[in-house]
């Protein structure tokens, strides 16, 4: 059973839970070279209500997390009017008082509505419906965003650089909202079947986002890098003739003839896990990263990195849970080489072994799936149970259960 | 039974299907007002080449029925090496030689490689699989493109202004690929079963690409229009205050404080068929529009919009087809008062009442879909079957066989 150390009433009507970090089941392991020295410091975040952290590694001080409750306290503030006003929500909320600016540089569409009544506007009066769902979302994305500032300030007085990718929960209402900026995933094991609750950002899934900007804003490739994607790098012989390329808008192929903007290097380039932006950063959505620059050059990549991430719903009050249904957090250290189903069959027959109850069998299940990645230290490095190379990234798994004795009710 | 009249080898082992536009069962209503009059020219094209291209009202002049093959043999060129070259096809095409320009203006990494002997550059080596569908797909793509380039050539000297949606479908050695630029819709129906073929284009579907677009490029919205969006225009008074908002990054909603610049006319404002682009366009892709501007201003449209289409594909060699089942395609005139169910029962409900050889079938489940959503005129205009309004757009609609006798074997 999962250990909710606490249960706060922030407000009534308003409940969260709180996590503890051993209560969460999180499982770290740092990554480490062939001959199993730690190469860098993973570390994992279970921070307080509710919202879970994994980050990578090097990327994530442990002076970060004060960052963590930045987080949650702006979800929360985003939250306060689900559970006070009753709907509708305020679309405007009352703020300080301004001095109202001279008209000259308001636009002409304005100023005529401003010359009108207000009764005579109908269009004042159109409001859309925004749901309390989305309004969760909103102060999530937001989260993320005054977390990357906040790393911003930081960097220079904490003497912190790096970047992490970032995946978080939240628990609200009945609700799970999963939110992913990176390369991590979650997914919910429920009754044997597997629900993705995210998707991975990185230069090949992000592609036409990062060559829409590329293509607005050339300045940012410098004069090395082109927006145009081609199945190999082009030979300067190759001028004239006709070549296959992608740009931001096509999903297909098609041929173009070769022009002296196409020798510069793509600004994707390579595939699966060594793709890489602009030759530098394998992931395109994270925190932090803001000194970071391509090799050798004054071209900055963080234009081009989002901090903000993609948050997904799940409602937990639409079906009933049962011991064994659980929500899977990991770092690309444990997908590389693990794929859905084989987390879910490793899950399920690590549960099995426990008592439904028995509040160390989450805690063993993380366990299991981060040893299984990351094998076993033989003559030839360290190695699966099918004697492929175990993986070389950092591994942190929280294994997090949904229902069962204790439930959400 | 569908008549394929003809069956046209151009190649070997590359067949074309040709539909004439009696075979693929296209029935058209022109939109009326509600006095039946015809509000404009609807017309609906069935290209060769397994092509058909449904377009909205005013926007396609029947002048445009050559672009219609240009369209198609864009679509052949670009396929031609997928009979001819066993895989793996050439990334790169032989093309006019051109004398080598001066190296001045070449980017410093294009001439370090350029520099170092092939055989020294494993990056020249790494060559990314494209498979046979995406060269389909890109063909698809391009097609649009020089479709909507010809448009822009032609529109002063054949006179024709406006622009139109355009929904195509292409057969292909076995495949079935849907292109979508607009608001049309496509759907299999299999055996009862309803598979999305298209999804559609418009400012609330796309807002995040055009807020993107406005908010690195603010020139494109004048001084008239924020990228921002809320949920009601904001009045001069509430300056100060703090408003629900939503930027290119945000599928929520968070506050902001109200600001000068918030005031301007929101990029995308209005919900549903309302939702319209710089108060001007309800549709976000399609041909076409090159001289549209917002009402009394110099601001163009035509950069929001994209005439490149999303292309979905069907194997239809994965599923044995029976003779009931089909590919219907409609307007938003069909759409908006029939879903996606409803079609599929009068397709079911008309298919049995015929004989499966009778090649009528197909072409009256298309007229009575057409029928349904006109409605019938009565005192109150025309009304459909429960008495609501019946649709006052153009209603364009397909219906195609995939199965039964005669089938792509």
């Amino acid at each position: 059973m999962l250990e909710r150390a606490s249960t706060m009433r922030i407000k009534p009507a308003v409940r969260w839970w709180w996590w503890t970090g051993d209560a969460v089941r999180g499982v770290t392991q740092c990554p480490r070279n062939a001959q199993g020295k730690r190469r860098g410091a993973g570390r994992t975040f279970a921070s307080t209500i509710g919202a879970c952290l994994t980050a990578t590694p090097a990327a994530v001080p442990l002076s970060w997390h004060p960052s963590c409750f930045t987080f949650t306290s702006a979800t929360c503030s985003g939250t306060w009017w689900i559970s006070y006003r009753t709907p509708p929500h305020p679309l405007c909320l009352p703020g300080i008082a301004r001095e109202l600016p001279a008209e000259r540089n308001r636009a002409p569409l304005a100023q005529a509505h401003a010359e009108l009544p207000n009764d005579a506007l109908p269009r004042f009066h159109l409001e859309k419906a925004v749901s309390h769902e989305s309004l969760v979302i909103g102060a999530i994305e937001n989260a993320f965003k005054r977390m990357d500032e906040q790393i911003e300030r930081e960097r220079m007085t904490r003497l912190v650089a790096g970047g992490c990718c970032a995946l978080a929960v939240v628990y609200l209402l009945g609700k799970v909202y999963v939110a992913n900026a990176g390369d991590s995933r979650a997914i919910i094991i429920r009754n044997g079947e597997i629900i993705p609750m995210s998707r991975e950002f990185t230069p090949e899934t992000e592609r036409q986002r990062l060559q829409f900007l590329g293509f607005l804003r050339p300045e940012l490739l410098g004069n090395e890098f082109t927006h145009l994607e081609f199945p190999r790098r082009i030979q300067h012989k190759e001028l004239g003739k006709k070549m296959l390329y992608r740009d931001q808008n096509m999903n297909g192929w098609a041929y173009k003839r070769i022009e002296e903007d196409d020798l510069k290097f793509p600004l994707i380039y390579g595939e699966g896990k060594k793709a890489r932006v602009m030759a530098t950063i394998g992931v395109t959505r994270g925190l932090g990263d803001h000194d970071l620059k391509v090799y050798n050059s004054n071209i900055h990549i963080k234009p081009f990195l989002s901090c903000v991430p993609e948050v997904r719903v799940y409602d937990l009050t639409q079906y009933e849970h049962c011991p064994d249904d659980v929500l899977v957090l990991g770092t690309d250290g444990l997908w590389d080489v693990t794929n859905d189903r084989e987390v879910a069959d490793v899950v399920t027959e690590v549960l099995m072994g426990y008592e439904p109850n028995d509040p160390c069998r989450y805690t063993m299940a993380a366990y299991e799936l981060v040893v299984r990645s990351r094998g076993v230290l033989k003559e030839r490095g360290w190695r699966l149970a099918n004697d492929k190379l175990g993986s070389g990234d950092d591994i942190s798994v929280f294994v997090i259960p949904l229902g069962g004795p204790g439930n959400y009710t």
